[in-house]
């Protein structure tokens, strides 16, 4: 296999070995582990439909991959086979201003989309917490969400046209500069597949005025309750802001651990609000003050106990510091995090968390919530020590109710991180055998052969006994 | 059929014979017409299911139609058999203030979805010229656009979930509140797919907050080219628009003759722009204030020879008539109008337009445009008597060269009227034999037996062969 491969490619292009294999054995989701057979770093659409038409004449399976910054184990090589990195493929292709537009290679770190176009007033405006490394073509398979999600909306919105190596080796190029076009429209189908129907090689993104103003607050409130009740307060006052995020006392507790950041005495949540425009014309800043002005008289009126609003940048950047060193700051609580993924309509945010208490008291297990709050975008994060299996049941076990009562309120199994191999039991809560069967089908249109990215996002493909066989069989 | 069809329903809720018949022969696309033998009128998506059981398990053919408004012949029963009306579902099920979104039933007229919240300061921002009388379930199967799609998006953009009888009968329900979920995303199959795979019966929409304050602008240029040229300044001056609409001479003239219109001398082209802000916060008016001057100055420095901004909502309703009327006074010159339905990225407009005038020239056929500039999205008008057959060659001919130049400037066969049979001959200049072939697969997902709107998008599907014989075979 690494001959072969290195004579379509070069050989510098192929990792394999012991160090290679654990490298790419899992994504972020670490929980499930599979070692590739080996690596290809192709540096081109051509070189990666090369790399799939070996893989297909051979019944190797194959399974791309980003920065491995994904959550649920979609970059996971569940049988093996052959890892398809888009590291080398991290140009930009072409940048079309007067149309706001621009093509790059799925390789790109997110981030660096908006760098490029930064000096043109633009960004490409999804912003995973990861952007600065998760990939274009990472975002895509998982439809990112983010942050500015609430205003902005997730990376399908974003993305006007994509080249995809299907699972046959066949280059497909699906819209252009200019969105939509006739027929039966694959894009829904393609972004946020988590990379089981192709592998997108380039993408044209659209882009996004940058905002001519912005303010940011963080406010403290004595309760919970009293934070999420504002959440519904904020958007029915008509305000939509750019960002609205919630984290609890669980986080702050962290974030004083790690890092020695104080929060107000009796704080039991934070939000942080920030409000954008990018209109052109002179009061942005003006109107903009005013909103952040109109939810600061919200929160007020919610019991909050500390309001601070950013003056400058270098405000900015330290209020956003709860939010974006939260997670971080969890790792070093406890040796484990499982971070789950669930979203309510948001005005059931106050009873659900009313109830994710409940659930992690009930079971013994830490839990700390940080999370998309105007989005309903739920991520109540355990920490355990997974050496212990009766902690490692518990937060299982918790988990598992918590996500059950996302769908009972009128929610999802997930918000952004996707089914991969963490959540295909789960998908029964939401789908009938005949809705299965349906998404079963929508998945052979491209992947009929069942060797790109197999064993993901359906219950019945958990297992992957059928394909285990038939690849065993097999010299690789 | 009328009987049996009379015992699932009730009697009075199918229509037959030769008036009924015409009726439902086609759509707003009337160059192709096929008479239905019955037409029901179903209350509920129970009703809607039990009358598509008894079309399955009979081999009728059956087709969905909303208010007939479709221009590329969406509703139009190809092969006869039953027209499945929305007429008697028109109801509103559910409004949730707190979570923006409504659900209504499919048959509802779009306008009719902004009115019921409109106290609430909300609406449904899509709006097709056809808003009045277009339906929910309409706009749906066709993914709607309209003037404000500049800003903010077509139909798929604000749909949350959607209630569908599928090609057998069974009800599915996707999505809701909450937008996404996991798996496959089936939602930019259904919407868009022309009722080709199932019928939706209801619908969760998403609500926008309405503009807090409006500018609307009406500006005379001496050239198109002055006008297009515009276009472009305006966005790449980060204004976004609102709505961003262009009418040419053609319809100048139209709109005088028809309505007694006047607009000033010389004029070749008028750009209608309409600027909003939904901000909460009290300087939105004078915002968009400025926006709209930036806007008159850009028109100013192309040469502009009037620019009238309204004073009041009375005043702005008298600027819209220009783009409003236009297609109604176009119906008074000439017995046919064909409107084509085509998109480039908007950088190409001026080239664009110089070719259209040069092809209607070549051919010896009568042209007016009257288009979305700000999407790009082109709508050509020849006006031409149909009872002349050169006159209509010549008008075939022209509108086929329009089109296919869309193509090579990097745009797209139709920017929102969709395929329907208009177009079908039109796909392979786009796609493969292998695209289509993929394209075949997604209708198949859910309509093997190919009953449901049959004979629609595919080109291999024009002759619609197979599926006559199967039908002319049988008692019906």
């Amino acid at each position: 296999m690494v001959s072969e491969l290195g004579r379509i490619l070069s050989p510098e292009q192929v990792l394999s070995g012991p160090g290679a294999q654990r490298a790419y054995d899992c994504d972020a989701y670490s929980v499930d582990r599979s070692k590739p057979m080996c690596i290809v770093l192709p540096e081109s659409t051509e070189q990666v439909a090369a790399v799939v038409r070996w893989c297909a004449a051979n019944l190797v399976p194959f399974t791309g991959r980003g920065a491995g910054t994904g959550l649920s184990g979609g970059a996971l090589p569940a049988l093996g086979g052959v890892v398809v990195s888009t590291k080398r493929m991290n140009q930009i292709v072409e940048i079309d201003i007067p149309n706001r537009c621009l093509k790059a290679q799925a390789g790109i770190a997110n981030k660096r989309l908006s760098d490029a176009v930064k000096d043109q007033g633009l960004h490409f405006a999804p912003d995973p917490s990861s952007q600065s490394v998760s990939t274009l073509g990472g975002n895509i398979a998982e439809n990112a969400g983010g942050p500015h999600t609430l205003k902005y909306g997730v990376t399908a919105q974003h993305i006007l046209g994509v080249t995809m190596v299907d699972p046959e080796g066949e280059i497909l190029e699906l819209g252009g500069k200019v969105p939509g076009g006739p027929g039966f429209d694959f894009f829904s189908l393609i972004v946020g597949s988590e990379g089981t129907v192709g592998l997108v090689t380039e993408a044209w993104v659209k882009l996004t005025p940058l905002p001519t103003a912005v303010q940011t607050a963080l406010i403290a409130f004595p309760t919970i309750r009293d934070a999420t009740e504002t959440v519904a307060e904020i958007i029915a006052s008509g305000v939509i802001p750019a960002a609205l995020e919630m984290m609890d006392r669980g986080i702050l507790v962290a974030l004083e651990a790690a890092f020695g950041l104080k929060y107000p005495e009796g704080t039991a949540a934070l939000l942080l609000v920030e409000c954008d425009s990018n209109l052109s014309a002179e009061p942005a800043g003006e109107l903009v003050q005013r909103e952040i002005e109109t939810v600061a008289a919200i929160c007020q009126a919610h019991n909050a106990i500390d309001i601070s609003i950013a003056q400058d940048e270098a405000e900015r950047q330290k209020l956003w510091h709860a939010r974006k060193k939260g997670v971080g700051a969890m790792g070093r609580l406890a040796p484990s995090i499982v971070t789950h993924d669930g979203v309510i309509p948001r005005s059931k945010l106050p009873e659900m968390l009313d109830f994710v208490y409940e659930v992690a008291e009930r079971h013994g297990v830490k839990v700390a919530n940080l999370f998309h709050a105007g989005d309903g975008n739920l991520h109540p994060c355990f920490y355990f020590d997974d050496r212990d299996p009766k902690q490692v049941h518990a937060v299982i076990e918790a988990g598992e109710e918590i996500i059950r009562k996302c769908v009972s309120l009128g929610g999802s199994v997930t918000g952004e991180h996707g089914v991969g191999v963490e959540k295909q039991d789960l998908l029964p809560l939401m789908f009938t055998p005949d809705d299965l069967r349906l998404q079963a089908m929508a998945k052979q249109i491209f992947n009929q052969g069942n060797l790109c990215n197999p064993c993901k996002i359906l219950p019945t493909e958990k297992s992957c006994v059928e394909h285990k066989k038939r690849w065993r069989g097999v010299a690789w």
